[in-house]
């Protein structure tokens, strides 16, 4: 059903900006944003979310009013024909901001040139930084709603099994898997940060396709099916003996979870049954370290520690030149949210983050193995979101 | 097949943009986006592509250089680790650019600021108009794969009447249409550059739901699953005698077009078979007026007197008070291309613009019924590349 966020949810969310704000400025936030507006408002619309450190938020809706003011429970919520009309909403009041914070990481230089002319005395900072914090820990509402994602998402990798068959190709599968996912209410909306990096559909990769990086920051991309989208699934006829990957995605009501598993029709050939093992004995290794306090960029390293004891180090995560320098990405609203599972990554884990584990190996020429899960760190360690077998799945051809 | 784009098409698109940069600058073209990339070097990658106003243009790629030397037939195409290798690469040559041009109607202001280092005393400008601005005349090659995807479209929204029936929920439809076009080639990656309109999966959309306006600038939208995505296909449960909009696109091998029919199961109450009959009567006096020179502000003008002689002018492209101001939009690599047939937008068509034309009527509390098909721009007129029967699909129940 169409369900809106929970009026406490969303106070909850301004106060803890609020909080932040006021601890350590901007003095306002100005978010526009599609996912950043469903986080602190309960509704996308064509508007600007102002929240001030002090004092009331309020949601300048252009398109469509009467949609804010069912689906938001902000009290104050009003209609503007454009940005001019805050600008003088907040003169009229005598009400200025020192600093303001705009989602600079995502706002494009013309969008952002004119929303600054709203407040041209305010000195324009990113506050992207702060918003991705506070969206990194999720609440037990956010969180079952994850967790009915994960439950679905394992179901279609389930059943994927029966659709996996020698001569169907990358394309009939995926088309098979995000068919019946549609109709169940998946929205195929994969809401990414970063610039250019598409997820698309995720992946359906088999053989030695799978092993092909893209421009994309994944450890495992695929061909594709032409050079406009050179990931994820292509022409490649599906064969026996070799392993299939499939990666994807559930987004619905507003949060989406990430999995993969490796799949194949009869045995793969002893190298990547093996590299298949490792794959799961790094992904263990790394739970192990799963629990609030936990630093992710140390995390990271008991992963790359664990895949050096592999006699595959050189193809952890991506072809060799191409392996990427992250193990698991932060997953809510957005595919790509804090806590990276990644070099150097400062983020110390608290209870509510979600982020995936994808520890996978890739063989040029020859294919990928691997799995994802999606965790949720809880106050004793974590729970997998996304539970299915994690042995090769057995595919009857 | 993944096929490529062929070099002398690259070669072609390189030098209209070298040669209109040497008529009004900037001195050198900077770009990033994925969809320029394409356009440009036939490949997408994470790269830079410098196009000089004189010289030669050089793709810096930081992944995948292997894949880009496939893909792309430009003559340089150099590995870098980054963004400073680039301007390592001009300071050793001692080539400095006075204006240099960035796509900044989707830099992200962060992504820009690291970028303009690059060239740091170089004035920096916008380029997308220019670069929108060559992208909408298609050449024949750009026309045959545009028309592919026509037939395709055609014939998926052909098939729907299939899908359609009492009982099925919009979801469940949109599954089995996006599930088979997948299977076929359809990428579903609608590339958009307007910040913050998700195209999504286009529209299934029914009954009085079909009328509900969302954030986005489109004619029609419809409920949506939940306020994540509140738009295109929800919950409702498909009725006899009630119109049925389905409006999607088809992405495939670079290039996407857009079409929609009005479908019921029996027939419709009297005020939606007038009010379809009076969309087409718009879409045919739009169409007699395309040819080379025709511009498209008076197109629009045109199909809104259209609108205006019918009993429904307050409920032309949307419901009153959200009618939109545009009847139509380009479409190739992306969704939102030049020409936009729109109130007061002075492009003059040329032959191989490509560009939508989607009249529809919108009832609040009753339902929308229109059509959409995607033209092109030839020297005698236009070619619809959409091509099905534009009566209402009577669906079997």
């Amino acid at each position: 059903m169409y369900a809106l966020t929970p009026a406490e949810e969303i106070g909850e969310r301004i106060a803890r900006l609020q909080e932040r704000m006021r601890q350590s400025g901007p003095d306002a936030a100005f978010l526009v944003q599609n996912a950043d507006l469903f986080y602190f408002t309960g509704s996308i619309q064509q508007g600007i979310l102002v929240v001030p450190a002090i004092g009331e938020p309020v949601y300048f809706v252009r398109r469509v009013h009467e949609r804010a003011v069912e689906e938001s429970p902000l009290a104050e919520i009003r209609r503007i024909a454009g940005p001019r009309d805050v600008k003088k909403y907040f003169e009229d009041k005598g009400i200025a901001f020192g600093k303001v914070g705009f989602e600079l990481d995502v706002l494009p230089v013309g969008t952002f040139l004119r929303f600054q002319q709203v407040f041209t005395d305010s000195k324009p900072e990113d506050i992207s930084s702060l918003v991705r914090e506070i969206r990194a820990v999720k609440s037990p509402h956010e969180a079952r709603v994850l967790r009915e994602c994960g439950r679905k998402l394992a179901e279609l990798l389930s059943s994927a099994q029966g659709d996996i068959r020698a001569g169907a190709t990358e394309l009939i599968l995926q088309g098979a898997l995000q068919g019946r996912a549609v109709a169940k209410g998946h929205t195929t909306i994969a809401r990414m940060r970063a610039f250019n990096q598409d997820p698309g559909l995720g992946c359906v990769i088999s053989g030695p396709d799978a092993a092909i990086p893209s421009y994309a920051d994944f450890p495992t991309a695929g061909k594709g099916s032409s050079p406009y989208v050179p990931a994820g699934q292509g022409y490649r006829v599906i064969r026996e003996n070799e392993p299939i990957i499939v990666d994807l995605m559930w987004a619905q009501d507003g949060y989406l979870v990430d999995m993969a598993r490796t799949y194949s029709i009869g045995p793969m050939d002893e190298k990547m049954e093996e590299a298949y093992r490792c794959a799961v004995g790094v992904l263990r290794a790394i739970e192990a370290g799963i629990h609030p306090g936990a630093v992710a960029g140390e995390l990271y390293r008991e992963g790359v520690s664990a895949a050096g004891r592999t006699p595959f180090e050189a193809n952890f995560m991506g072809p060799p030149g191409y392996n990427t320098k992250f193990i698991g990405h932060g997953v809510g609203i957005e595919v790509d949210e804090v806590p990276f599972i990644a070099k150097e990554s400062p983020t110390a884990l608290a209870p509510g983050m979600v982020f995936t584990l994808e520890p996978k190996f890739v063989f040029p020429g020859e294919g990928a193995v691997g799995l994802e899960n999606t965790y949720l760190v809880t106050p004793d360690g974590f729970e997998n979101m996304t539970v299915l077998t994690e042995e090769v799945i057995r595919c009857g051809g």
